[in-house]
């Protein structure tokens, strides 16, 4: 970006390079169009109707989100065919994937319990309709969905209810081989395959009739799709990128197409200098146990590298620098890379879009939206 | 709450018992009047007009806030006497505070360079005005604030800028004593108050007349008041209080004015149960270098003292039980006590306030203004 662009920033501030974003989501679709697998990208990452327009444009099959919230705000934007990849527990959240499902073309729940399954389909009953409803299955991930070995059970019992259609199965994956963390993407996307055709095979015996299969996150998409054993990915993060999608292996720093820019506002001594960017703008959920090299700080300083954002308060960022002395200045600007994105965005009311060496402004639309 | 009230909530969602909060604004509000001490409450916990017009009217002096964007919303509620202690960078931000400065009575900037202080002398004189500033001091906390030894000579560069009116110095210090981190809050209160007259004094020597010493957090705030050493206390924390504060010893578990209500989405297993919130719901800044029994966890489950949040995504959270089987039911509703309450606020759109067995929502009208 020119001087005179990063002039017009007003900080703490989240930038977008829509050519990077454009070729992001271009690619994307390439490996799964090449695979003959459906893209479903999960909004996470942009929480903004702008860009799952993108997507739609670029040849998705539909969205992916995970609370029915988001949905109601892609909705709004166009949005017509929606995946909530989240077990849809708890009345209030029901009522509106009811309300939901009358406004778009449409609606596909998530569950991975019985209690959810029959809270579900008395609901779809009661209202005179049938949810589309996929069942989620654990594949190493250790959070929400049902353990291997139950999901043929599980899946026939909810085939029975007659308020509900199970059209499908999911999982989340990543970067898990064996139960454990890898960075080996295609190792752990060909696992990914081979674990959900199981479970679809053991389903389809148990006599339940499934058509989707789907997997993928950002690490793993392209590779699952080439596997061929499923049918649908969703990743959400490569539309922008990030420095941990990098040091998973998943991306290249040229790549990544978002930059927090902020100010420096105080060099009280010359080992470090405070940002106008803290808690309140670097997200903190660094991977668990990742060893310090890995991650040196909360973000990257761009063409600073010897620069590490070590220390935060809510709205100050200590940068310190490993040649002892920062050398910043009062009032200087400075280029960030976020280590994570999503949680990012999530704390942004707007972000600047810069294309054709333009910028302009756009809200983040979902941002905070957590029923 | 009942069991009714606790049916209304779209959880993931925070609470505020107004009773409460009522009763943390009195008692820091007759803390500061039994001092003879000004109490400027920092909205930053709360970052709604309401909570700063009910500060007011319990006999607060005016507002702290730290980002001039948070100013303009407070000054939208009808604040008229505000103090954005935060060094005031960046021609963005100055241009800002010039047309905020025309809007309400009052309004002090902060500064602690003499770089920060000619781009505002500039500003103000170009505008025909004059900024009343205050100047930043370090007390410990080694992050903006000039160093106490400098402290008198910038004091006396800033009084001779004619576009600038310096009044007072402040500090932010809190639980560090000889520049380590304590709990003995009255310690580090005497010390608070001792290095601020001790630099007062300086600036005074220097032929510089200064009329406001303002220190004070949540964990010393009364305390330095009561040392008679400063005329001014910015506590934000103590109007919700948080488990933080309780470690800190700075406040007991009954006085928490704020929790976290979630649903258990999932228990795919009998050792972890799945809530519906994760690290877009409880934030992850935990102080540093915290031995894991003094915070287990994310969160507290209010009344389930043996599960603790261990493990969070971005929309899940992962609750564990000391004694190995959670006993969560899917469809159960939590109430969690968040570890910081002014990160947590930061993440939500709105609030429920809960008074006198009514539930409604409100806005947190400055979340996200980072500028």
């Amino acid at each position: 970006m020119t001087q005179s662009l990063i002039g017009q920033l007003e900080t703490p501030c989240l930038v977008l390079q829509m050519e990077k974003v454009r070729e992001n989501i271009l690619s994307m679709q390439q490996a799964a169009d090449a695979a003959g697998c459906r893209l479903r990208p999960h909004i996470k990452t942009h929480k903004m109707k702008l860009f799952a327009r993108m997507q739609m444009r670029a040849g998705a099959a539909g969205i992916t989100c995970a609370k029915v919230s988001e949905a109601e705000v892609m909705a709004d934007g166009g949005l017509e065919d929606i995946f909530i990849a989240y077990p849809l527990v708890g009345d209030f959240r029901i009522r509106r994937a009811l309300q939901l499902q009358r406004r778009i073309s449409r609606l596909i729940l998530a569950l991975d319990s019985l209690e959810g399954a029959r809270a579900l389909d008395e609901a779809a009953r009661a209202a005179g309709t049938v949810f589309e409803v996929r069942l989620e299955v654990d594949t190493g991930a250790l959070r929400t969905g049902i353990c291997r070995a139950q999901a043929a059970g599980l899946a026939k019992a909810v085939a029975a209810l007659p308020g509900l259609r199970l059209t499908g199965i999911y999982t989340f994956k990543s970067l898990v081989y064996q139960g454990a963390p890898t960075t080996d993407g295609l190792l752990a996307a060909r696992e990914e395959g081979e674990l959900m055709q199981q479970v679809a095979a053991e389903i389809r015996e148990a006599g339940v009739k499934i058509s989707d299969i789907s997997a993928g996150s950002s690490p793993t998409g392209a590779a699952v799709a080439a596997t061929g054993m499923v049918n649908e990915i969703r990743p959400g993060t490569y539309i922008f990128k990030d420095y941990m999608l990098v040091k998973e292996g998943a991306a290249r720093m040229e790549e990544i197409a978002a930059r927090i820019f902020v100010t420096v506002v105080s060099t009280p001594r010359p080992d470090y200098a405070v940002i106008d960017g803290g808690t309140k703008t670097f997200p903190m959920d660094i991977p668990l146990n990742a060893p310090p090299y890995f991650y040196p700080g909360y973000a990257i300083a761009e063409g600073n590298s010897d620069l590490m954002l070590t220390r935060m308060n809510e709205e100050h960022g200590m940068l310190v620098s490993a040649r002892g002395e920062t050398g910043l200045r009062v009032g200087q600007k400075l280029a960030l890379i976020p280590i994570h994105i999503c949680t990012a965005l999530n704390m942004q009311n707007q972000v600047y879009l810069c294309d054709g060496g333009q910028l302009s402004v756009e809200r983040v639309d979902a941002r905070g939206m957590l029923v």
